[in-house]
């Protein structure tokens, strides 16, 4: 199917692809593969089992090996989300929680749509053999399912980088991209600041017992974080959200105003150091 | 990305996956994990190049083994093609002739349009280093290719398989299937009444010097044959231009009648005849 000609500008856009503790390097190789043959360039590997560089990988890779030396590396994937404010999980199961779940065409209108208006955004792709883990698809803003055969459902990461990155080359040129003006652009704001308000809150809620117990954290941290995600909120919207964290776990009710209560400017200066900490 | 449920039926349908003389086992068994993932059952293998059948395919094809032990073996791509009436071939290269060119999604939808009036339908897919060749590609009704990044374009032929099966799948349940009744069920003949029609037609033509020299018999070939199968003719039609050759074939121009001239019922029997010698 080779039908390269060099002579083209070579597609170097779209969505960051995100590969979460990759076990194979022939899979990574056949990822970057798919991307380069839809014109993607940003891939994250959180963590891959048998490190990096891999020599499998670049031999998997075929003329893609661009994309691969471009690849950063990331120990987490907090942090491999870093910098995007619209992520989707892809997952072949149902999973409990907050989400919506899409199928690749309509995820791939989300991507462009966003993508059009210079915001950052990504896929989730899971492990082979176990997939994503539920705390990290509810770090993600929507859930990606593709349509298969209920009886015989095994794509394999590769497959499923290639099902996305062509759909999202698909999606090229769409109406909103060609209209005269544009509305408010609204943004989320970047999953740091998100996972920042994660943090201060969840340790909050820890110190005052919220999640009873150890078996319960996992769910209830989950649903939290899937409501908060859904929401979409954008930067400044957080950075409020954080104020008010920072001043229902600071200051306890009833303190009389006067002192060391909490006056406006002791509110103010904890949201910032909140807003700081991440 | 694993998603088996063991309960559900096995979906097992639409068009055949024909692989023109395939290298690599790798590449069979990732075809056939791709059709199963989509739901495709009918993979027709002309001439696999390391034999039949294949260790190496049954690995890579994971669960999908059923697919490879029901596969069919040619030797060649015409009898790979017998008993379907449409067919497209996927070229990631321009090809000369008159053949309309598709997008994957357009072309799935008129498989299924045709597979759900019960029409047997097919795709074909070159082998890994030069794809398919002119004369096979001109065998085919339509020609399907694949959006892709034009400085990269490198689908190998089970990411190919898989992108059709997943088109494929996409296009259950379109409008057509739903309505309450269906207007004449209008079907191609099977492709080996076309074939014969090429081969009483080429031959009478070869007779008469009409190819010229050995080096333009090859395109001449190929433009008439593309001519024909763009016309989509069914098996009554067929049956009436096999008559027509025939007759122009057989009998000389001015004969008189009578003395064996070509009267009405020389003209029927040399039909007849030339349909049944395919």
């Amino acid at each position: 199917m080779a039908g390269t000609d060099n002579k083209q500008e070579l597609l170097a856009e779209g969505p960051s692809i995100i590969l979460v503790e990759p076990q194979l390097g022939e899979n990574i190789g056949m990822a970057a593969r798919a991307m380069a043959n839809f014109g993607l360039i940003d891939l994250r590997i959180v963590n891959p089992r048998d490190g990096w560089p891999s020599e499998k990988a670049n031999s998997a890779a075929s003329g893609a090996v661009y994309v691969l030396e471009q690849a950063t590396i990331y120990p987490t994937l907090r942090e491999a989300m870093e910098g995007l404010s619209y992520v989707v999980a892809t997952t072949a199961r149902m999973r409990d929680g907050f989400k919506q779940v899409l199928g690749p065409e309509e995820a791939s209108r989300n991507l462009r749509a966003r993508f059009a208006k210079d915001q950052k955004v990504g896929i989730l792709f899971g492990r082979e053999r176990i997939g994503l883990r539920n705390e990290e698809v509810s770090l993600a803003d929507d859930i990606v399912t593709f349509p298969v055969n209920p009886a015989y459902a095994s794509l394999n990461i590769a497959q499923a980088v290639l099902l996305m990155s062509y759909e999202f080359l698909k999606t090229k040129n769409v109406e909103a991209d060609n209209l005269p003006f544009a509305g408010t652009n609204f943004e989320e704001a970047p999953k740091e600041q998100l996972f920042g308000l994660f943090n201060q809150l969840e340790d909050a809620l820890d110190a005052r017992g919220y999640f009873r117990t150890a078996e319960k954290k996992p769910v209830l941290t989950e649903n939290l974080r899937a409501v908060l995600t859904r929401a979409g909120f954008s930067q400044d919207e957080i950075q409020v959200l954080r104020g008010v964290v920072s001043s229902l776990d600071r200051f306890s009710r009833n303190m009389p105003r006067g002192a060391g209560s909490p006056d406006d400017d002791a509110h103010r200066k904890a949201q910032k150091e909140a807003a700081k900490n991440g």
